[in-house]
């Protein structure tokens, strides 16, 4: 059944926006009496269809139980990479379960991003996050939040994690296989060409443990991917 | 450094092919006495470039030691997906390790591919893996097949492996953490849709495993990319 986010909930039915009209409209074309589930605060309904070619109503017909399961909380650092790159992890992030994304600055970025194009950016980054979290089923939305400088990182609560291209630092799998009691990860991924050296000296100073993803070289959009597929791995039962 | 493949070795120098050149003058803009790496036979040479505006000689430099490392052999069979799909999954399973991909023909494929189209997808497909080892700098270039029928994956010497959607078989992990004898992995993913139930037991009909990726809802091209980190991430030390 398709899955729509609403913002907003009455009695017996809810308002969705007008992309997410469009879509069962004119994309999936359907029509009065069909059912999808319509996710609010956390909680999924199944809701039917009315008037359809009017002012569309979106019927409450059953509130299925409150999936959410408290997990560990993700939160991945990624810092400016052209477009299409963003899109690619923006997308498969929420699919393999992050929390929140915190774009930042990093010395080695070859994106700069201006202030007035920054709310647009985080808009559309935002957007990405709500149609795949639609698509692969989620009950909530990962938070994508405002372009952030590597200070602003250091003030994290949790576990906090920055992917060396060192070899003689710990191995991921080292440091994960001892988190059994965390719940809030924050991880740091470097640009094309990696962190400087000072950028990464200062993290490890502000309690950020250092750690190697292995031998393989991979592009920086590949990296989120990795490191979300082993921790859902890792934590599996 | 940036690196290529070579198909021919003279005594002291590499013949590369014309993309390979283009390269190394039109977007690299390299000059003589420039240095790059060839990789010939799974061995990383040390080349120099020499008359590079007339016909470009490949000098061998000094040969690096023989890096490759006899590990688990990775086998993907992919269902014929879209090309945007298909292109990503080659590119990014190249940099996680794979080392060869059938493309084979599932009931819910949506892609048909005729036999006059399916040499030139082929070399596409192969050129794709060859860009992308060069870039994460592979000594070996993932082999990819003909396209093939699920009754030609059931011939595959080694474990055999089919994600599945069913939520009462085992995991991947419980799966992963009994090979440690393992030398031969092969891995068939579903097209959009899944396999039909037929194709699913067929398989296990044919000795292989049906194993569960867990509680997410992944995109098809997402899997792969799930597999290979999460193999990485189980025998890494």
């Amino acid at each position: 059944m398709q899955r729509y986010f609403a913002q907003t909930k009455n009695r017996d039915n809810f308002v969705l926006n007008a992309d997410d009209l469009f879509h069962i409209k004119t994309v999936m074309r359907m029509t009065d009496g069909d059912l999808i589930e319509v996710v609010y605060q956390n909680n999924v309904y199944i809701c039917r269809l009315d008037n359809i070619n009017g002012d569309i109503k979106v019927i409450i017909v059953k509130n299925l139980e409150n999936i959410v399961k408290k997990d560990l909380e993700i939160v991945l650092a990624i810092p400016l990479v052209k477009e299409q790159k963003m899109d690619l992890i923006l997308q498969k992030s929420t699919e393999l379960g992050v929390n929140k994304i915190i774009p930042f600055i990093a010395e080695r970025s070859i994106i700069k991003l201006t202030n007035d194009k920054e709310q647009n950016k985080i808009n559309r980054w935002q957007r990405i996050c709500k149609e795949a979290s639609e698509q692969s089923k989620r009950v909530d939305i990962p938070i994508v939040t405002n372009v952030k400088s590597l200070k602003d990182l250091t003030n994290f609560e949790g576990q906090k994690l920055v992917c060396s291209t060192k070899k003689y630092v710990n191995s991921i799998k080292m440091f994960l296989q001892k988190q059994i009691d965390c719940d809030k990860l924050l991880l740091v991924i470097g640009p094309e060409g990696g962190l400087s050296e000072k950028e990464e000296t200062y993290l490890v100073n502000h309690d950020f443990h250092q750690v190697t993803l292995g031998n393989r070289i991979m592009r920086v959009e590949t990296v989120p991917l990795f490191l979300l597929s082993i921790i859902n791995y890792e934590f599996m039962e």
